[in-house]
């Protein structure tokens, strides 16, 4: 079959907007219909060539949100008609990880989506005859993709996709941080560094557990008002303190934080985050993703006096099991999207919202097919 | 009154034995006489001079066992004739560390004893009538020493004194870094580095709690059977494999170490006992104290795919209320101290222990009053 899609070509151009062969899905494989799909950091971090294991040409996209069409042989769990969102961490209950009970880091796929091919070695996608790459395994920039089975969470079908996307990453990555990687607790003090758009979902997760102190942390004073729309309960700009910002939050939050996050991607910050922790118990998160090369540092004494420094990765998710829950709570009223999606747009003019991201226009831009 | 002790006049001298004037119990203070102390590596560094905040003169010794002999004013969970062990980390059950239940670091009297002075700002010993400082609360290198209520384990009264001492710091060290801060569950792969006093005591209680593999790593062959004597199931020497000691480790765990426990205090060794764990849920823990002003790092990658980094102080072990329990293991056979008492001391022979530590030819020196 024929699709719409926006395509990289190469790193550092904008997306093409072209049609595209798609092949339908093969055994335990699902065609889905992209309803709406985010546009997210790591799709630009691709696409400005950051990663180093970046492919071309591919379809990016990641956080979206559609329909079931057509299922492949074996398929079991969904049938065309069924509301799904693709996961770019899947969830296949069979391998390692997923039966560890501990991670929600399946890892029964990541060889071969890491090198941008459906789970039997090559691509559903291609252009005049030459083979595209899949994108994380979800390639939402395209109006039609096919995905695993096991890299499909089935949703309610009154949740509306132009707001459920977001749940295919960024919802999920900072409200399950707070849910599911560090379990903040009701009246715990919270800390949040960075109030993007991964940060403003850590606060509404901290808000939605009942934490006391919700201290979000931004260079950026426009911020306050964002954080606090979300149950922001104070705002620090680090340059406009007086001694550095590890003393002030230590002070604000009466020997130091319960629970701190990261979600800048900066190793500095990572660093203030894990020693604005309260001695004897306060954990810190990684949520960020630090450039290439760089490392985390602090003296060991931080760890042996009770801190703990541990990271997130789609917020702890299992992506069939949890995130279908996220989407209740959305739909409960216990989390909000709506005012996180700033800018509506049409595949056509998908790469005004890549632009609208690096001049920091928006917290998210979503486009609608 | 009068009491023999070992005195620590200056930094880098061998200790003085000498008789003391000791001041009796003050209102919630315990007179002990210490039947037997072990001489522990903190006390080599304080003596060494490289803790700068060491005081001198000072009486150090913190691992002992002892009987109550006075009982001062207001004194309730004591009474002459119990026997105890002094604790360097204290539980009074009242401050916030102690009533957060998720940490053993009291911190009620944490700003006197780091001053060598008990809680009302004064010392109980003096010699030729100038004040001696306490060490880390306890000074058990004197025959008598005073105590607050709250810094004393009360213990069966069957478990003999020269073996019990050693849970005052480096049984409970070891054994609670497994059971309290790890956690670690029956059925797990552990790695841990360092088979010294610290080491054998994580290796004996990874065994207790029902681990499978037990990899001890140790550049000292002669580990080797010190390891297996309690429970080591696997010996790696790093500088007698291929390649580097991460890889093997976690070509050796299939994926990588559910727990690894650092016990060199070295930092290089820290962050090879962080990427040594598995992806998704590897959990480190530093117990071992670093040189001052050195640091630890890791790409945080490391983190945001599920390994968590933490440290453990007095094995998490909250003082009067676990360090009785882990009599009882060793009473009831499930944990083993009589092998790694290699040497047993008069108080005047002190300073030969120090020696076999630094020539690493003893696990455990104890004195015996």
């Amino acid at each position: 079959m024929k699709t719409r899609a926006a395509v990289a070509f190469e790193a550092k151009k904008p997306l093409e907007i072209v049609e595209l062969d798609l092949e339908g899905p093969k055994a335990f494989e699902v065609l889905v219909e992209i309803k709406a799909t985010g546009i997210c950091h790591t799709d630009a971090y691709t696409l400005d060539g950051l990663d180093s294991e970046g492919l071309f040409p591919s379809i990016l996209g990641h956080e979206g949100a559609g329909i079931v069409r057509e299922v492949g042989k074996g398929v079991t769990s969904l049938k065309p008609g069924d509301h799904v969102i693709p996961l770019y961490t899947p969830e296949c209950r069979e391998c390692k990880s997923c039966l560890s009970r501990k991670t929600n880091l399946c890892t029964s796929i990541r060889a071969t989506q890491g090198k941008g091919l459906m789970p039997d070695g090559t691509t559903r996608f291609s252009y005049k005859g030459q083979p595209v790459y899949h994108y994380m395994g979800c390639s939402t920039f395209s109006n039609f993709t096919v995905l695993p089975e096991i890299a499909l969470a089935k949703i309610r079908s009154d949740a509306p996709f132009d707001k459920a996307c977001y749940i295919g990453c960024g919802v999920t990555t900072g409200v399950g941080a707070v849910t599911n990687t560090a379990k903040v607790e009701p009246g715990a003090n919270v800390v949040v560094f960075g109030l993007g758009g991964i940060g403003l979902n850590v606060i509404q997760g901290a808000r939605m557990v009942g934490a006391d102190k919700i201290i979000g942390v931004d260079i950026n004073n426009e911020k306050k008002s964002w954080g606090e729309r979300f149950g922001m309960t104070h705002f620090v700009n680090p340059t406009e303190i007086d001694g550095d910002i590890v003393s002030h939050l230590v002070a604000l939050t009466d020997g130091g934080a319960d629970y701190t996050f990261d979600c800048t991607g900066n190793t500095t910050v990572m660093r203030q985050a894990l020693e604005a922790c309260h001695r004897g118990w306060g954990v810190s998160t990684v949520i960020g993703v630090a450039e290439a090369g760089k490392e985390i540092s602090t003296r060991p004494f931080q760890l042996v006096t009770g801190r703990v420094w541990q990271g997130s990765a789609f917020g702890g998710a299992r992506g069939r099991t949890d995130v279908p829950k996220i989407v209740d709570w959305y739909m409960d009223g216990k989390i909000e999207i709506d005012p996180m999606i700033t800018h509506v747009l049409t595949l056509d003019e998908i790469n005004k919202g890549f632009d609208l991201m690096h001049e920091g226009k928006s917290i998210r831009s979503v486009v609608v097919f």
